[in-house]
């Protein structure tokens, strides 16, 4: 495999970024700023270069200016841009329709000029950052051109989603494998490359406290919650075919679950920790149509309030059809059905217009036993270990513990750390280095996509086949529909607030109380 | 058992308090500031009254004065004096010579007038605030004048030291039993009284997570210190003649062992918690004379700096012996014979002199397993769980989370909850209540004192008949002697700096270096 031969102190090799979609949303919010911060950074290539492609007629110097204004413009922090001009004479661009196979003809010529002038390795990393129906055949035309052909290594990084549904993502993979290799295709789930998405590994696996209680003797259950404040913005027409279970449940929420329910691996190398994480997904119980209604809410929003403006509905929104099905909320109880896992369930949640904007796992651990000391009232706090990944990020701990007193109150305490944002590098800083070193362990490997559909998948067709499964709708800023609420009443649980639904400390009154304020809000 | 009938949330019975010693250092340091504390809480029983009794010919209205400004001489915070005249009308005194028991019979007589103006029910709270040899004088004295022959109830508080070995201890408490039944005698020692020590019994058993890992297969060591700053102050006299090992080890350290070691309880009831402690020492494992040398170190401090002034040495103190081999600070490795703690040293030390004045406890979690994940250097500080007692009251964490940034460095952090120390009481206000309320919880009992002692003897034994245990000298102002290093150096462990001796993340760099800095200071 692969990352037999991958060292990590090595340094990282000479190549091309060959960016396809360089005029794209995505080049210019993340791509610029996360390369330029890697150029200042020391952390590119020694020698690299990179040559956008898009249909735009830019020339190399108006494009460098495109770039400039990019990372001014989207940088999360103001940008230092006196070494720009450095940076910029590693930019090239070459106007072309990536899918027209007699337009790369010039491109390949174009790259591999840039590569002599600058006594280059014949290394390329292929970025399409654009719509995904194309990859197919810009892999093909990247392979019949010559491009692919090479002295070096040449890698794919592709952006989400991977199909819309197993047999598409199949058919895609089938393409992208006629030119590619598994272990040169990097399919980005940029949820990976959140600095405490990768702090799970690290906090599981190099604390000798967590094991012991890692498993269904210890946890009650997990709670993962990705909300968005924001509705579908302009990405109406693709999410009309998207909905949530394909845009966040198929990749971001089950990479997060497969994060925190793996076994450990055998070693902390890519494709040891890639077949645990594959595991995850062949243990996860499959709902057949019918089961789906008792472990799945689908909602969508209607019209409301966020942050204190008034905002429509879903159906609403420009670009969207007026009786439109679409889910923008999906809270769904899991089961892994192994030894660990088997009694824990795992909780998800994700919308779009909800409350507040927070990423966050929840590790709830069991209460202690009714009538044993301090629980005789059953009032006691579980502890909690949460895991903020987005927009705070940090771990926070709840325990319990004496007032301060004379009296022997129990009273829940938070024991935090949090990160300076800025310390963390952006997800795409992260991901591009990665890709550039060739350590695909933050990236989606095959199995884990196709798995990942077919536990999506009969949920999609029970849904669409009207088996039980009704969406439900929730006024815009909310927590979501009840019926989120009632999946976790049923097992006498309750969503536990996200960072910014209640301060930390009025995070943790009784547990009845927080849970009837989430459903009331 | 007395306990049975204890009732938590019951008013506290009125009662008068009838204190010996009522003119001397503990009663105007400690004693009047926690009961003025309690009466402007309104924790004092809702009739209540004081009654000094000492040496000095006080009128009740010098008595009064003497209160008072003890009380603003020695409270913790600015008092508010407001309610002062209001509290002094509950207060009385006694002149009188203690051990003579012809002078009882006034006493009496104050106190039953006193009971009889205030339309109270014969209550009476004796407590000995006085040097432990006149204990059984005057406890003979309380029974021939009739003064413990009463309606109500009668109770016996009591400072340590009790007894200076075990056959002192013994007779003592024989003496004490002619008059009062155990159940009636509550021994204090103030270190039960203090915050964060009762929090251990809440941490252990309101919290699920902690009692899968509270065990030898999840902990490597136990660390107890209690270290001071000061020297042997105006105590010289009594400390000549006690040394660490009777002043600090006998009760209070091991105290703190039981605390942290004992099985959960059947209950937590007073007479099942003490149960569980006694079990603890009857599992500690006791040195013959001979191994004593192997596990525990004496050190007595020469001259050095504290705080930047330059301080003598102990044999150079007022009233001390220019000889003398009293030791002022104790380490030792104790060891627990039970299945849960089977294996796990639990190192105590305390000392006067040192660096800096702190009480904590660490449990330090046993290391990842060398070669494993992100401990292939072995080079990963282990989990700490750090319960501060004193000065700063907290619970700290240390963890291993991921350097934020592109590469995969794993580094200490640190999660801390910290209390603000205006919120405790102070230890007496806390077992002045207890008392009052006849919970014995936080009180030694007669076995556990016993069994302390019979702990002790040994070690004393073997150090005054020179069975290779020798005094080892340490410049006053550092963390002891080098030979109290050694002693964890042997097991492959340090002793981790309390609070103040480095910053909370200065702590944390790798262990070794840790591990040096400590043992060079």
């Amino acid at each position: 495999m692969f990352d037999e031969d991958f060292d990590e102190n090595a340094q990282i090799p000479e190549q091309s970024l060959i960016l396809f979609g360089a005029t794209g949303d995505l080049s210019k919010r993340k791509l610029y700023p996360a390369l330029y911060r890697l150029f200042q950074k020391h952390s590119l290539p020694k020698t690299f270069r990179l040559v956008g492609v898009a249909r735009h007629g830019y020339s190399n110097e108006e494009f460098r200016k495109f770039v400039r204004s990019s990372i001014e413009t989207y940088s999360r922090e103001d940008p230092d841009m006196s070494s720009f001009d450095e940076f910029s004479k590693l930019v090239y661009y070459r106007g072309a329709d990536a899918t027209k196979s007699e337009e790369y003809g010039e491109l390949k010529k174009l790259v591999e000029s840039i590569e002599k002038d600058a006594g280059m390795a014949q290394n390329r990393l292929f970025y399409l950052a654009m719509a995904p129906r194309f990859f197919g055949t810009v892999a093909l035309n990247l392979k019949q051109s010559g491009l692919t052909q090479l002295k070096g290594f040449k890698r794919l990084v592709i952006e989400k989603p991977f199909g819309r549904d197993y047999a598409s993502a199949q058919q895609l993979n089938d393409e992208l494998c006629d030119v590619f290799n598994e272990d040169e295709i990097f399919r980005i789930d940029h949820y990976l490359g959140k600095e405490m998405v990768q702090n799970i590994e690290v906090l599981r696996f190099a604390n000798s406290i967590f094991e012991p209680v890692w498993n269904n003797r210890s946890i009650a259950n997990v709670q993962i919650t990705s909300s968005e404040t924001v509705g579908v913005e302009e990405r109406a027409s693709y999410y009309e075919r998207a909905g949530a279970l394909r845009d966040m449940v198929q990749n971001h929420m089950l990479q997060m679950v497969m994060m925190i329910a793996m076994e450990p691996p055998s070693r902390l190398k890519t494709e040891a920790i890639r077949d645990e994480k594959v595991k995850v997904l062949r243990s996860l119980r499959r709902f057949s149509p019918k089961e789906t209604a008792s472990h799945v809410v689908l909602g969508q929003y209607s019209k409301g309030s966020v942050d204190g403006s008034e905002v429509v509905g879903y159906r609403q929104e420009p670009n969207v059809d007026s009786a439109s099905a679409t889910e923008t909320f999906v809270a769904a109880r899991l089961f892994i059905d192994n030894f660990r896992w088997a009694g824990v369930p795992f909780y998800i949640r994700t919308g779009k217009r909800m409350a507040v904007k927070a990423t966050e796992i929840v590790i709830q651990f069991k209460d202690m036993p009714k009538h044993l000391y301090f629980n005789s009232d059953g009032n006691l706090s579980p502890n909690r270990l949460v895991i903020r990944v987005n927009p705070k990020e940090g771990i926070y701990f709840s325990l319990n513990a004496k007032r301060p007193g004379t009296d022997e109150t129990v009273i829940p305490i938070a024991m935090e750390f949090s990160q300076a944002p800025e310390n963390s590098p952006e997800s795409y800083e992260r991901l591009f280095y990665d890709a550039m070193r060739g350590d695909s362990t933050f990236f989606t490997r095959w199995d884990e996509v196709s798995l990942a559909w077919k536990f999506v998948d009969p949920i999609i067709e029970a849904y669409q086949e009207q088996l039980g499964v009704e969406l439900k709708f929730y006024p815009a800023g909310t927590s979501g529909p009840e019926a989120a609420h009632r999946l976790l009443a049923q097992d006498g649980a309750h969503w536990w607030p996200v960072f910014g639904e209640k301060s930390a400390l009025e995070q943790q009154p009784e547990p009845a109380r927080a849970a009837t304020e989430v459903v009331s809000s």
